[in-house]
């Protein structure tokens, strides 16, 4: 800031010079005592200068007696989720009246290590989306499983010591806290001591273990499933993000405890969101719409989206509608449909009607590709050689990442490999690991996913992205790891020796380098063929739903290159039950 | 934090091992959702481990199912006017469930400069009182007097970049931010791009001029003088600071407007306290059984207490009662009077049934001493030669410290001297200048003090705290002055060639050497003989209300060593009306 910028700013204010842009006619939502009255923004430099007026400025614009709110912002998302690159995820968000994100890159740095955070950081500088980045904690997610990159405490440091990294993202890996893990206690006081702050994720945490959770100085969660669970991290000064995604719905949930007491620390993220859903849905101007949906009123679940998530995460003038405030504003027409109209960002229209306006540059991907290294990956490789079919199988529960542990009995051949029976709904699950080089690849079963025919993979398997894959023999699940190394990543459905659909995902084999849309009508089709060909059940989401079967943070079977993972006893079980 | 700390606190927190302290049998508030609930604290290298248990110890304390609250923080208060020092000041607080004070130390630094602002910081480290300091921000606080330092922008680099220093303190030359004085901006910029935080201070200021304001980020206000104005300050943004001083009493008024909606940016300062007010009514713990019995429920006030003023000054970890937290912990037996039965600072416990518990030190003063500089002074400098007897006067308006402007008539002799006239309520007010050694005198007229006799002269008088006088002739007050010079500033009260009463307060001749106790009981025997012997008005503090007559940035009218001020129309006025 210098003195000249600061001068114009306050003759603006004071109407004794011209706005650089002035919008009129608004009915101006103040989330601070909050109420709504009836103004006009005054904008210099990409700050809000004033906001009752008469005001005039070089440009004036009618907001029509439109709300003006400030401009969204989500408290949690991975932006690799949507499969699309930072850029492209900006010109999806900003329309649905998004200012700003708080991303956790750990995905891609799961992959690339801090040569992806890098990339990360670059591509969001072409998007007016504001992106900040955390650090991510914990990669890969557990000691159990091989990723791209293990960053450890000493590896952090020069990372978290940036002043564009907020803090640390959400430290996943709960029981090291819990259990006083040493390279977990240096990761956090690494942060401490740079006051950064540090993101949680502590699904079904409760009583003392959360308590030793918290007094590490644990600052937010958005893995509450309850109402109870929010209350009790509410309680002990976590500030508490409602999550709304593609695959995790918890904010119709949450919000039965919501009140105007407590929303003060209450938050609105999506963690992980598709393309698909930002088209059909929108982002968090859907969360609005169903908070107010089941009843909360429109303010307070404006200051979820708003000023309790700036003071969260320390954005320093950014949440609000005031002088001094950054000019991300977005128009509603109501406080129902929360349709954003117009989208203003530092002062800038941004979007309008649904349409991003600025043109989209990209991010070179070059140094994000190439990610794919297979060793002497054959088939010989699935063979369990199991002594019984009397197993555990992941058992998938439609609508969100929690697994059960289910004991199944599967048909077995005279060598003790599966054998798939179109009557029981159980699959073979691999996962091949893709970055180092090891070789290893893991198999165990997968309850409840319906497949009758061939062949599901995927190299996105959170978070440390190994190829999975789940199919009805050996065969199919083979070709279809094959075909995901010979696209360099991505997604691919197989029957019989044939690629029945696919997308390629080169950027880390995680992210497109197409549009959303693009993105969008691809993954369509392979769920549709899916559905379709193979018979996956409708209500479950057949590539995501994969995707989460190899995180062995989120309870209670998962599967990583290692072996099956029992997340509740944190330690690798036996397939057989 | 290192890495053993924080694995014996989390260790504690999840009951592994034993606490240092556990207060057990609480009834513990929770600032957040908030609530009371049942619990114990467990405490760990002070900082609370846990909050609900059951802990074990090595030292165990039973609360008796008292309040457990989070220890009180004053918003924004001067050490300088309870005219005693910093580690004195904290052994008067403290018992009353102060934890934390964000201070001003802008009247020593009127005297000393920097020099003073590192007397402070130092004394204060004597203290469990943990008085946090914002660099003074206008130094004189207009440039129509003298003090003993001129802060500009330049010299305030250095310590506005001090870690310690958490932001520029209350920014009282607001027609400077209006009026983009060039200077003014600097001292903004600066903070700016230090990321320090801007406190403010704009009486009456509304409209667009409070926009201008706003818009130089201008963080927060403490003087609200009504519900309207604060609520549109809290609309602008601006954290509010409910004030109860010794002199101002804005808290009952201002509590007809806060709501548990708005409560949020609102919170609790005492600004200017003198020790009989902390003996007789306490401190914070006032302000709260005042909230009360304005009918606010005790979690609000509570709130704006402590959750509140951490997050208005970004002081992370405290605040609140909850693990990770630092252990400043007040129990009360009830939450009607809010008596403060023990008070824990970072975990340990400091004061107890009134009685600060650690041994006071006292920082060396000698460098704030000699700071009473008169060049030339007589009582030939006190002559006014009026021309006409029709003059404006400085009105006591008793309760505040704004003044009005007063039109009377006085009695002049052949010289056009003024002659007292005991049936009017007019005397003689002088400022004389006492840091620079420029021999200014300044005279004028003050109605409603009551005074019949002899003449009040003190060394404070804010901000630049050169030597104020009020007396009947120029005699007295000549007589008076030579009085605060011969004790190396203080306070006397004078009669005829007598010293009636006296307090010397050499440190920067503001502030007393000596206990809480003999300030109050020098000071009341100072009262009472003003009101007895001179026949000040009851109802006016008799010197206290004298050393605010200086002070050009409250309404209306004031008396600089350099003349008389018109504090609405910013600039300097002729006595005569």
């Amino acid at each position: 800031m210098d003195t000249e910028t600061l001068k114009k700013r306050i003759e603006v204010a004071r109407g004794a010079r011209k706005a650089d842009l002035v919008i009129k006619n608004c009915r101006i939502i103040d989330v601070f005592t909050p109420r709504i009255y009836e103004g006009e923004i005054a904008i210099a430099d990409g700050v809000i200068a004033g906001v009752s007026g008469p005001y005039e400025g070089e440009e004036e614009i009618d907001a029509g007696g439109a709300y003006a709110c400030p401009a969204l912002i989500d408290s949690h998302i991975h932006v690799e989720s949507s499969y699309v690159t930072p850029e492209e995820l900006g010109r999806l968000l900003v329309p649905h009246g998004t200012s700003t994100i708080l991303a956790d890159p750990h995905e891609i740095v799961n992959v690339e290590g801090i040569k992806g955070l890098d990339y990360m950081l670059s591509a969001a500088k072409r998007t007016a989306l504001d992106i900040r980045y955390l650090l991510p904690s914990c990669v890969p997610s557990t000691p159990f499983e091989h990723a791209g990159c293990t960053l450890d405490a000493a590896m952090m440091e020069e990372p978290l010591y940036r002043k564009e990294i907020l803090g640390l993202a959400e430290f996943m890996n709960y029981p090291g806290v819990v259990n006083c893990d040493p390279e977990v206690l240096k990761k956090l006081t690494l942060a401490m001591n740079e006051d950064k702050l540090i993101d949680g994720h502590a699904p079904g945490l409760s009583g003392n273990d959360l308590m030793a959770y918290a007094a590490a100085e644990i600052h937010g969660d958005h893995e509450c499933g309850t109402v109870e669970e929010m209350q009790e991290k509410l309680s002990l000064g976590m500030y508490i993000l409602l999550r709304e995604g593609s695959a995790c719905h918890n904010l119709r949930t949450l919000l039965k405890g919501v009140t105007k007491d407590n929303a003060r620390r209450c938050l609105l993220c999506s963690d992980d969101l598709q393309t698909k859903t930002i088209f059909e849905e929108g982002h968090i101007d859907k969360d609005l719409r169903i908070c107010v949906q089941e009843g909360l009123d429109p303010l307070t679940a404006i200051r979820m989206a708003t000023l309790n998530a700036a003071e969260c995460f320390h954005l320093e003038h950014q949440g609000a509608i005031a002088p001094g405030y950054r000019a991300d504003i977005v128009l509603f027409e109501d406080l129902r449909d929360f349709h954003a109209k117009s989208v203003f960002l530092k002062g800038v229209l941004t979007a309008e009607d649904g349409k991003y306006l600025p043109k989209v540059t990209r991010e070179d991907i070059t140094p994000m590709t190439g990610s794919i290294h297979l060793k002497d990956f054959s088939k010989e490789k699935l063979k369990m050689h199991l002594p019984s079919g009397h197993v555990k199988a992941i058992e998938i529960l439609p609508g969100g990442v929690v697994t059960g542990s289910k004991v199944v009995d599967v048909d077995l051949d005279s060598e003790g490999e599966f054998v798939f029976d179109p009557k029981k709904d159980v699959c073979k699950i691999a996962v091949v690991e893709r970055h180092q080089g090891t070789g290893n690849v893991a198999c165990a079963f997968l309850a409840g996913y319906g497949i009758q025919k061939g062949a599901v993979a995927v190299s996105i398997a959170h978070d440390s992205h190994n190829i999975i894959c789940a199919g009805v023999s050996d065969d199919e699940i083979a070709f279809a790891v094959r075909e995901i190394e010979k696209i360099g990543g991505g997604m691919a459905v197989v029957e019989g020796g044939k690629v029945l659909a696919e997308m390629a995902l080169p950027v880390g084999g995680i992210m497109s380098d197409q549009s959303g849309e693009t993105v969008r009508d691809e993954l369509a089709r392979i769920h549709d063929i899916t559905w379709e060909n193979l018979s996956i059940h409708k209500e479950v989401e057949p590539v995501m739903t994969l995707t989460f079967m190899s995180l062995a943070v989120i309870p209670s079977l998962k599967l990583t290159d290692e072996g099956l993972f029992d997340v509740d006893s944190f330690q690798f079980t036996s397939i057989l039950a």
